[in-house]
């Protein structure tokens, strides 16, 4: 058993953690922070959790967390907020799953330009992994501090990652179309998120400045080994959760799907959440919706030139909570699957 | 020609307005105000506006409107808010639509209790006139202030009025079942509005202790000549726009459904935008979606002792600008039905 | 262990029977049917099945079920096409869980003029057990063959059933205004369903006439021990999932709420599925959904003698498969909450 | 004044187009037909239509329409369908604007392909004009007979035509994302188009097979005057009407935003129904809901290299109805705004 702490737990990200650990066999959830005016039981601000946990929220003080014999903390806390909790935790050898993204970009310009904020832990950004367990499985088992990727690059990166990997792409632009549901922007009041303003709406939005652009274009191109030419816009759609995303490659050669298919279902053999579709078969929000998994699909252009690649992940689960303990499970060496099927 | 100041411009009533506005051919919007960080063009806060109306919108300053040679005046701000602007437009001698609760309740005690705040304009209250054109078309003739009603008292005043003025309810406790659209709420970041917490989520809201609860008590016991007693319990669901309300009454005797449907389309005759359904038929939200129109069906229990009656609106006209402009017209002397065609 | 058959498999309420047993330590599905062109697999009819269940649904044959040992039967098909099936599964010895309403109404009268159709089977009427646990849970245990309840009715009966046993309520027409949302209508092609007529749109449907109410008033009646009074009025929101029910009772005398919350409570201290809020706190639709619980609230008007009475359940679980799965539980032995949590 | 019959008024785009020529000071409909079980009043299909049109819709029979002195025909049939009352009306010297498919496509071969039949009257096409009033106001001032644009290519042709036009495009492959609300595939049962299989959910689909991309491929090949190669991947998100379109296209060479503006602006300085967003915004389905507008913005890659050009409009008025009433005023002479405003 670990004993576990999450920060942020009134936000959809910890509400999310907090309900996968409650079915994990070897989980036992210890401490619950939060920002609010007064202590609050968790199970006041979602009633479904009544009887099922009722830790008050605290709020987030260290000293008080490490009294608790905490094994691992799950941060789920804004950009920029992290930072200095995920370093002090680390230090006192905790295990660390950050879902913010302060310590995914390894270029510190690339971060302070984009999250608008100077990175005052920069040393220990080499000290973490990036936590996409179908790519760096072993450096996660080795780790205690991961930088969990954002919703738009998980999304992105795993219907990319096994053509790059093979180097089927031609060095066109690669274009990235994603769309998101709207709990993708986090539990807070905006104004830009009210029902009325999202309803029957969609919108492209921080075309050419989302912050996850950088993330994506660091994985693709370590990936494929050099500077990787890609445009990313992203969408909002009225879904509560959900991102699907349709990314476009032109490859070096003609293709025929069945072989990308096997290429595909051979890069993601040992990856238990990720799933590839037969030949004719485009996957869903629905069909990932309240899971963990990652469903890709392939089609090819009429000259066979040119791939259409579309992933569906739920942006809570695969592209945050769900991954987050997909990595603690493998860096405290449970079966990988544990509490998330 | 009347010239018209709409303030509050950067709400969803405030933009209704306008865009009734924009349509009517009497009417010409020379000043707009909303609360921003800066002087922002109407056009910018709502593109769709862009090339039909630019102005800047100001912020409210008494003085500045009256420069501007306005003859009337909407007032789309929040409780407590509108009541100063309001008693001192009136002292102008200007038209004055206050679409706030703030003039609406004649007894100031109740206002005091449900809206948490003393009333300091209290003289004024008996100078207004409850702006339901359906009872009160000959007051609103005559006045120069009109209280515009609330959304759901339009939806649940209209649904109960011929059968109350015909003294045909038992004394039995009425019960109003009502179900809001978000926009009901405003346009405000707020956590509850947002569409993560609204989307696939129904609940019931301020049982016992809604604010329209004693507007609509009011209303009904002025028709009825006596203290109505009655339940209303509003719920939240999610669309955009739109009120469905569900009214219970227990008869004095056994009705028939004909007879019942005679006494609407009879109280009714002069209301343009009232419809009455024929027996078997009852409104949806879709028949009323952007328009001024309130469509009400009934249906009776089978023992024929209870009425239900269901009636239509879409909150954002008849229940708030498209009944602020009809009652513009009625006070302006112009076809009641001029621009909300 | 026992072996399952699913009849219906690729309608709302048979696609999440098959969810909740592959998550059952004791079920093991044997048999899909449904009504379709050609055999295909549920993995293609639902993707997320995949690598989870790759059954064939085949047609629903007797004879072929009955070769493969199979323990208990899900009927999730039509109303009128059940009853044949259930009659003949139960003549061979198996478990039957009925989910259509063909065994529910005990007055085969009420049966067909609700239905339009003739009862074929009546004999087997007094043979099922209606699968409310929270009411019928040591007939359930005797039990092969259980006639399980409908959405609306399973919201309805628990929110009123301590009010009633206690005889608490005076004999005015309760009042239950039940909200629900799209998938209650079933898995089907059908105009009235489709997306652009049900978003942002809000209809009572069936007024009078909707065949769950005679099932409403024969289960309060048992329970009353008298002929209860009650109206009930369905509408349809567009929400997938989740209904909530608000109902209003008339109370014999004047009643404080602390006392009829502990009424409520202990009325269901054996029922892990029902969860009573504490004052103040009513139940929303994402309490619930994709959970088998029905959580439950209470109001009182401001005089004290009406009761305000909110319940809120997932329709497809509590109000239907949850439920079902919950009954085999008890028919089988196996504890209560198995597979559900 | 013209006399007109709109043939398929039950679909969504017959409705549109009812609701369109209701505010029109030029046009008197006569005749409505459709294809239902007995004849039906249009206001009973469509209760807000009540108190304003009252016509029955009759079954489709081209004698007895001719017999009304009708001038110009809307046909809001299904493809294959509408090709012989097309045909048949234009022999009798009507104006018939068809907003069907069936003569959109020069090309017969590539009709009877995506469409999946022969076309029976091949040699009217050549006689048609396609109906996109900002490309071929000319030519539809001078026919009789309008192929009404299918909504996709609308949104996607007007995003691209003033780079096409004016040469800007590299010959790399035009990628168009095109998101669209569930409306666009009409009023009608179908088990892939019920709410609860749309909400809550997105899906790309008919990827390199639907019908509308050899429409765009063949007016972008037009205009640009040679063969344009590009992928159209169509997606279905959970609104009622509306569509996004994001346009990816290569460059001959680095470019500025604002001369790409200003390129824009220009090339529709007489259009009345297109707006060009300034620098920094892009148009959102919002801004042209229940509007005639087509909303432009345009954003650049960070290498200037690459434009993304983001289109809305409402699927059901400039994608089909009205822009049908706009070829009617331009085709009649007609103000081109009338009854759109």
């Amino acid at each position: 058993m670990v004993n576990i702490a999450v920060c942020g737990a009134t936000g959809y990200t910890g509400y999310e953690i907090i309900k996968i650990l409650l079915r994990h066999p070897k989980a036992d959830i210890r401490v619950l922070t939060a920002k609010l005016d007064k202590p609050t039981k968790i199970s006041d601000e979602f009633p479904d959790l009544k009887g099922k946990i009722d830790l008050i929220c605290e709020e987030l003080v260290i000293s008080s967390i490490l009294k608790k014999k905490v094994d691992v903390i799950f941060l789920a806390l804004p950009h920029r907020v992290s930072m200095e909790y995920a370093a002090k935790f680390i230090d006192k050898g905790k295990i660390v799953i950050d879902l913010s993204a302060d310590f995914r970009l390894k270029d510190v310009k690339v971060y302070e330009k984009y999250y608008g904020q100077k990175h005052i832990y920069k040393d220990y950004i080499k000290s973490s992994v990036y936590g996409l367990p179908e790519l760096y499985k072993d450096s996660i088992k080795r780790t205690r501090f991961v930088a969990n990727p954002g919703c738009y690059p998980t999304g992105s990166i795993l219907a990319l990652a096994p053509l790059l990997a093979d180097n089927k792409a031609a060095g066109d632009t690669i274009i990235i179309d994603a769309k998101s549901g709207a709990t993708g922007a986090g539990r807070k009041a905006a104004l830009g998120l009210i029902f009325g303003e999202v309803a029957e709406n969609l919108k492209a939005y921080k075309v050419g400045v989302h912050q996850h652009a950088p993330e994506i274009e660091q994985e693709l191109s370590k990936i494929a080994g050099k500077k990787v030419d890609m445009l990313f816009t992203p969408h909002l759609v009225p879904i509560r959760r959900g991102i699907l995303t349709t990314a476009y490659v032109a490859l070096k050669k003609k293709s025929d799907l069945s072989s990308l298919i096997r290429l595909y279902k051979s890069f993601y053999k040992t990856a238990p959440f990720v799933k590839i579709y037969d030949e004719g078969l485009l996957p869903q929000v629905h069909d990932v919706a309240n899971t963990n998994y990652c469903c890709i699909g392939i089609a090819l252009s009429s000259d066979k030139k040119r791939a259409i690649i579309v992933s569906a992940i739920d942006n809570l689960l695969k592209g945050a909570s769900g991954q987050a303990v997909q990595n603690m499970n493998i860096a405290c060496g449970f079966p990988e699957t544990m509490g998330l099927e």
